[in-house]
């Protein structure tokens, strides 16, 4: 198996982070990551809005976890009434990839972007963990409000389509929950 | 750099193919990297149908260039207008990720597993390019039941959320074509 594999496997969904932030060459190397992801007819209608600021990671959070506890599915919204869930898990970088929502795919380009981003980070020894609660906030005319208060501006046309946290995992990595295998046909 | 990163700026589309066809070992690992793909809350909705059958190709190749044809995209429709041109590109490996509709975020998941597979086919070697013409052929009422015709069926419920090709590239590689940069927003 070779690394490329063996980190595709070996990433999982990360819920709790050590406080130390992202550095520069390891934000800077995700995100490249990301840029070289593929999107229809070349239109990279994206665009990557990384967060490390404190206080705002804080604001947001607190308002994107209205989200899942408005949620009308029971899943969502029994996880956000946990005691001490965040929909950030404390973690020192979002990212947000907005996309044009006039482009031919923007929500394909954006999460395969995202996957990119995810990897990228697992490779370098970052947790990771798809946020689902960004886009259904942001969906609501509340969220698009409180994300241009924040001062959060998209490009003119985009809206959110992916986002997810970074950080250093607490360690021990938690493992790989068992996949179901019995999911595929060959044709042949 | 690190191999999996440098797997992920090497990938690029690739749209002329080696009639090789991808052995039993190299897809089966494929699948694998797709299916370890995060899912929205681990649901892991997908089902992955894999196609080498190089008649049932043909059949449905044939069948979703007309979804191109008859696109309202300038771009696409032109596309497919030129000589010569197929939606498979000849590949010898064409596979679907079917999802469960009713699930949380199909779409996202079968498109993460997509990038999965893709960077798995690049780190050995495959070339691969993302096929928009079967979502958008599977959900006119015609391709359906062509679909169905050919004995191409999904899980009850299920609807085609991401397909690639895959194969052995002709050399040489196509080099990555430039990325826009200028795409980035960090809030510290």
């Amino acid at each position: 198996m070779n690394e490329t594999i063996a980190t595709i496997l070996r990433r999982r969904s990360v819920r709790s982070f050590l406080p130390d932030p992202v550095g520069q060459a390891e934000l800077e190397s995700m995100l490249e990551a990301g840029r070289y992801a593929p999107s229809a007819m070349n239109q990279q209608p994206w665009h990557f809005t990384a967060i490390r600021n404190p206080e705002l990671l804080r604001k947001l959070e607190e308002n994107c976890k209205t989200a899942f506890l408005e949620s009308k599915v029971d899943a969502l919204r029994e996880t956000a009434q946990q005691e001490g869930f965040t929909v950030f898990y404390h973690a020192p970088l979002m990212v947000v990839i907005s996309g044009d929502s006039g482009a031919i795919a923007p929500q394909y380009d954006c999460t395969l972007a995202m996957e990119n981003m995810i990897l990228a980070a697992t490779s370098i020894g970052l947790g990771s963990c798809w946020t689902h609660a960004v886009m259904m906030f942001h969906a609501t005319e509340k969220g698009k409000a409180i994300f241009r208060q924040l001062g959060v501006i998209f490009p003119e046309g985009h809206q959110p389509y992916a986002a997810a946290v970074f950080g250093r995992p607490v360690k021990p990595y938690p493992e790989t929950p068992l996949k179901n295998a019995d999911c595929i046909t060959i044709m042949d």
